[in-house]
């Protein structure tokens, strides 16, 4: 029984160790297989185009990022299960750049950064948090902690989710429109799966007030980026702040980098940590040899 | 009795309506007084230069923005009290844009802003917050309230005051130097006054951790901004923050603004709302009336 690991090799050094500590009976193989028959457990960011057929004895491959949209599902069995990772870093992460963006909306950063450039020295006025209605889209791990971080400033906080979820002092929606309508900073958190690839598109930015801000920190694939220039160009949107694109990374000369209401960060609101992602993989193969629930497992019928 | 207020005229109409509701026995007049011995509240940015001999009968000056560093001390004699404006809504926003600035210096958001110009997709690597050591100079009203906010992100968080104070969770210094030896980001929250002048110089610079970062929301003249760009230049700091300058506004060509791994913004942390700022004004001139210890009260001796 093997574990094949698919990923860097400094990554690869920490598992190694994480493994020969807590599991040592477990063969620890970078990069390829002495004997493919072995390998049991997976951990990569895409599905290798011979997965199918080479590992025949597969159990599990295990996500190292925090998504699992990036794996080509057609090359992984039906009788494979999939582990998302998780990581408490992840969240805190997400947190930090998640208040970050939407205070920077909220304070209007960009108009100051604009400024800035030119040397305009102009202060606008202060709306109070209160007044700032504040929307976020996608109510998993990582949507509820962010909503947990923004509630001390006292925005108007309120949540959509397909399935209908409870957050005490924050107003869930399952109606996207009714939800759209009164959201003035929208953060997107959504997993991309095949309802959400596209879904922050001209349609949904006309259902958003005027002058509305986007968060997004979900995945490229879901943002039509035309349809957000045209939104800025119009005004119905007044910023945006993007940490996701498609592709990435984002060409030199995209329109997103250049855009004076835009800011782009290279996809770093949330980062795995080596240690933390092993320990994590370490408890998904124990659970898995010890026949109990695996911490992350995927549903492949919803994608998340 | 009466009020004299030298502010905007849109502020006065506030002002004017919460008088007539709350103390409609009180003359409340803008700009000038038909009788200037009828004053004995004025509210004001600054104090006129004729304040001591004209109005005979003043008994307080009070402040309509946050600090009162702005006025010329020998102009008001020893008799008249000064009051700082206390409002709900200062704090709240200094808070917002402290935590804003301080997780935009964590996460190294002036090197992705300065990447962005130039079209650069490069992640660099998240620091956790539990290995962030941030500093709050200042631990008045506003430095306690930025502490809280900073909290749940889990930073290692320290406060100094001139003065011991004791806060939950945070280590609290009266030692300077043992305080910048530990502030990876610096926060300056300080009132100015004679000894807080010039005190963001290279001295202090050269006791922070190399690398360390600044975010400024005291008063411009604490700040010597050449030093600052020195600090910049050596990489003793990585990048700043600033809400204030001198002189305010900043011209168009002053290097700060310039500097790629500097973010001014125009004085806009914290504004007093005005109706607020008059609720705050009626209920000091009523605890004077009735002989009640007055909110916001200074003590000229120490200047805050």
């Amino acid at each position: 029984m093997a574990v094949l690991f698919l990923s860097t090799p400094a990554r690869a050094e920490v598992f190694r160790q994480a493994f020969a500590r807590a599991l040592p009976d477990i063969a620890f193989h970078f990069g390829e297989a002495p004997d493919p028959q072995d390998i049991r457990w997976i951990v990569t960011w895409t599905a290798p185009e011979d997965l199918a057929t080479r590992y025949p004895n597969l159990r599990l491959v295990f996500s190292i990022g925090a998504g699992v949209d990036q794996f080509d599902m057609s090359r992984i069995p039906a009788h494979v299960s999939i582990v998302r990772m998780l990581d408490p870093g992840i969240a805190a992460q997400m947190g930090e750049y998640a208040t970050m963006a939407t205070l920077a909306m909220h304070r209007d950063l960009p108009l100051y950064l604009a400024q800035q450039r030119k040397g305009e020295w102009r202060a606008g006025d202060n709306l109070p948090a209160a007044q700032r209605r504040v929307g976020v889209m996608g109510l998993g791990q990582l949507g509820s902690l962010v909503i947990e971080r923004l509630k001390p400033f006292g925005f108007d906080l309120a949540g959509y989710s397909r399935s209908p979820r409870r957050i005490e002092g924050v107003e869930c929606f399952t109606d996207l429109s009714a939800f759209l309508a009164r959201s003035d900073i929208l953060l997107c958190l959504l997993p991309l799966t095949g309802e959400t690839q596209g879904i922050l598109n001209a349609d949904l930015f006309a259902q958003l007030p005027q002058g509305a801000r986007l968060v997004h920190l979900g995945r490229g694939k879901q943002l039509v980026a035309q349809d957000l220039l045209d939104a800025l160009e119009s005004g119905r949107l007044a910023s945006a702040m993007l940490d996701v694109t498609d592709p990435e990374p984002l060409p030199a000369d995209d329109p997103l980098w250049h855009h004076p209401r835009v800011i782009v960060t290279p996809h770093i609101a949330s980062q795995t940590s080596a240690i933390e992602g092993a320990a994590h993989v370490v408890a998904g193969v124990r659970a898995d040899l010890s026949g109990q629930d695996i911490p992350g497992l995927i549903d492949r019928t919803r994608g998340y």
